[in-house]
């Protein structure tokens, strides 16, 4: 099987990215390319360019659209593209054929075009200068006369300019020889990324000048988010969002979790409560998970110790706040626990801080791309995760002038008040906060032994805002139907998972977050729909 | 932060059981643990026993059920438990502590009892005899009178017995001096374990030899999922899958993809089509999404070249088969595709061999056990895998006079017929059929150039079994829309997706596969539901 393209276009990477300073061997390889790359284009009569006027044109085949035939699958013509994230000085007076977007169009008169093509968030500078028996006025009319955002192919030689290059990541120029669009992007866009990758700082800057600057408000950016996504913080914010999720799922597994998937299509609702979104399951009324509480406790009773689930969860509350989405990801982890809930905690906090620590040694460019649009400060966090009971958290509000119920659970106001608490005396932005009031928390969480006000929970912290929350559960089947009931569930919709309690179930803990909000917190975002991809609200349902 | 427990009950998995022949410096640790061990068992009035009968027994504090406010976390007393898959002779005459579940008990006259402990798939023998200043005969009786699947606490000594010991997959014993139940299954389980884990190999043959078996059928396995969860051959399928999509992943992001998540309440139908499940959001007709097809293309329309998802897929079709789910786990893959939709097949084959590859040299245990109760042969595949037309595929069927129309679809008895005559010509049962039908494939398949009977399409088989859907798409609007009214779709419900088009798209395809039926064909399951955790079919809702 010819593995040829998948190796040839691997996109930027971890693993990618190292062919910076191409070594002898790999320039003889370029080379070969090269001269496969000229053969192929000496039969390129395959590529029915169709140029915009004058056919009379002798040169019209090194530019014009592609016809669909051409990108219909036709058997392959042996050409090899070069992403532009590894285009380089190395790559000097070679032929190089790229794909990327028309990131930037700049006529400079007739004889002249600069294009910036954009792949995968890098880009480089394309120049299309009339040269006899290379490119005619009719090729840089057509360079001209394309649309931002449409893709295009660009054959040519890559250079060296004198000067820094400035307006594209790569420090290398194309003098272009061949130029064909694959795609055509209306000429008006409902928002151009320009503007929306512009940052509060730079509108307000020029404002204080006299400019006023295209501001796209977030609504906007979600009704075109397929545009909204191709700005740098965006690219940045979805990388990082995966690489939360990779270490995530890396740590676990060494500490001998294992991954499931539990159904989100349940009977009656998953934690009690009214906010649920139903629906008819063949005839049966059913729900969407509002989490897979119940399924991670059951994997533990079927024998897995270990588990955790990466999954959408579903809530059906009208909350309209930056924080809050109908559907997201949820994190989930479920453990045996031998003795204490701080067992549960022990693996927050290590993974937390394994987290990160990767993302600031492994995202720096994402993270720095996130920040020129949306500037934060990195996040401070301590090697070992402070923790605090609720208690001390009361005690500590109290002492700053703030009295709250001792046995009511804290409102945003006073997460955020104790957050800056917190980072006073302990310089940590990340904190966990444990031995809740048993009255605030679901009614599967292990009253403390010591008083029964209390309960073997915690939440954790970043940023002031709560984003984790974890327990030990009841394991005990008549005394976890006790509290279902005392909170008001009806226990028969929930009997089958009260049943597999009584076939034998290891003391146990386990805690949730969302991905998104990891991403929004860790980057200091101010709203919780851009770290989401196509985010749902009570207000949203597209695209 | 202590990590003390999270390092030491480490259950088994890739990193671990390296302890199996412990050094010095490990045997001393193991030695300070014990005394740790003895120090904690002295201070152990915190473990308040309740003795089944005889509170006048002075040995009584050995062995009980554990109160539950011992359960509740109290301050941790400093015991190290050890994993029953790390049991083993270089612990010989040592003290341990085990925590699992009473898989058998078998009582020898009132004075001895054998136990077999249990914990994630490993099982170790445990002898209680009446001993004097150590096990008490009413401790014998406590032991004897334990109910299966209970959760147990076993201290005692490592011996190791002269023979080979059956029916346990550690060859050490523990000489009991301490037990206590931590969680009492109810005396009578609805199924079995010894029965749940039996294969149809063995009922068979006891039925010959006159003797009848209980068989445990796959409805009310579900209907007992946590205690079906605990046969050897469940513990290893849903580690199988697990490393699924490990594989899938490791394999893809090495590939320089980035893992998204697309919401799954959508507006509208995902691929049209009837079978969908409805539901009513915040005032607003939705459904579930049949596939994130539209999202990852747009996707890659947002500027990731390359992406995968994993997430849950609902159908609502009646299908009553042994390979359908109204809700499964769909692993989707969306690429740019630079000239031909074989680049999308290389990563298939690529992937799928690598997957095989691993489960096949990394998962020998979990495959042997799963063996032992539903018997298969290896997956046969090659190096590099084979591919034929739809048009060969039908040739084929035609030579052994299968008669089929050539521009309809491969129905089940035709794939499974196809996939014999490949196994007997090629030796191989993973296999893809290419250039579909265009009238047989989704809306947004992308003609074939030479012939739009045809499509760039492709479908992957595995024993026969159709497992992987994948194509070029089409990515020009214009004829987008004109194919989706011709296959009867309201272009007005996935405007946005068409409009996504409109902004500049690289050409590019993709395929989806089902988690669970990959698990399946490659352990040669006969039913899916035996490869979902908790199966939702149209009859089954629960639990």
């Amino acid at each position: 099987m010819s593995t040829n393209e998948s190796q040839t276009q691997t996109p930027p990477s971890e693993e990618a990215g190292v062919t910076k300073n191409p070594s002898k061997k790999e320039l003889a390889k370029l080379e070969r390319q090269r001269r496969r790359q000229e053969a192929a284009a000496a039969a390129a009569s395959s590529i029915s360019a169709v140029s915009l006027e004058d056919a009379a044109d002798p040169l019209a085949a090194n530019y014009g659209d592609v016809a669909l035939v051409d990108m219909q699958s036709k058997p392959k013509t042996g050409r090899v593209w070069t992403q532009v994230s590894n285009l380089n000085g190395g790559l000097k007076d070679q032929v190089v054929l790229i794909r990327g977007r028309a990131h930037t169009i700049r006529a400079v008169g007739k004889k002249m075009a600069f294009l910036v093509v954009r792949e995968a968030g890098f880009t480089v500078q394309c120049v299309v200068t009339v040269a006899p028996d290379l490119v005619s006025p009719q090729m840089v009319k057509y360079a001209n006369g394309l649309s931002r955002e449409s893709v295009i192919d660009v054959e040519g030689v890559v250079s060296v300019p004198d000067v820094a290059i400035k307006g594209a990541t790569q420090q290398v120029e194309i003098q272009v020889r061949k130029l064909h669009c694959v795609s055509k992007a209306v000429p008006t866009l409902p928002i151009n990324i320009e503007d929306a990758a512009r940052s509060e700082v730079e509108i307000e800057k020029a404002l204080q000048a006299g400019e006023q600057l295209v501001r796209v408000n977030q609504d906007t950016r979600l009704n075109y988010r397929v545009l909204d996504l191709r700005t740098p913080a965006n690219q940045g914010i979805f990388r990082v969002q995966y690489q939360v999720e990779n270490i995530f799922r890396k740590f676990l597994k060494r500490q001998g979790f294992i991954g499931i998937h539990s159904p989100k299509i349940i009977p009656g609702s998953s934690e009690g409560g009214a906010a649920v979104f139903r629906l008819d399951y063949k005839g049966t009324p059913a729900c969407l998970a509002q989490s897979p509480q119940l399924y991670k406790q059951m994997a533990i009773s079927g024998g897995f110790n270990r588990v955790f689930e990466v999954g959408a969860v579903y809530r059906a509350e009208d909350s309209n706040t930056h924080r809050h989405l109908c559907e997201f990801i949820g994190l989930d982890v479920e453990m045996e626990i031998k003795e204490h809930y701080s067992e549960v905690m022990d693996i927050v906090g290590s993974l937390f801080v394994k987290m990160f620590d990767h993302l600031n040694e492994n995202c720096r460019n994402e993270l720095q791309a996130i920040g020129r649009q949306y500037p934060f400060e990195p996040l401070k966090y301590l090697r070992d995760t402070l923790r605090l009971t609720f208690e001390e958290g009361v005690q500590m509000l109290k002492e700053a002038g703030v009295e709250i119920d001792p046995f009511g659970d804290l409102n945003t106001e006073s997460e955020r008040r104790l957050g800056q608490l917190v980072l006073e005396k302990y310089n940590t932005e990340f904190y966990i906060l444990h031995r809740y009031p048993l009255a605030v928390r679901p009614f599967y969480t292990m009253p403390c032994f010591d008083n029964p006000a209390y309960s073997n929970s915690f939440d954790v912290f970043i940023r002031g805002e709560e984003i984790i929350s974890g327990a030990q559960r009841i394991h005990i089947p008549e005394i976890l139907a006790q509290r279902a009931e005392e909170c008001g569930i009806n226990v028969q919709t929930i009997s089958s998972y009260i049943d597999s309690f009584r076939y034998g179930i290891p003391p146990h803990g386990g805690f949730g977050v969302g991905l998104e909000r990891v991403v929004m917190l860790f980057c200091a975002l101010n709203n919780i729909r851009k770290s989401s991809l196509f985010p749902r609200d009570p207000q949203r349902l597209n695209p």
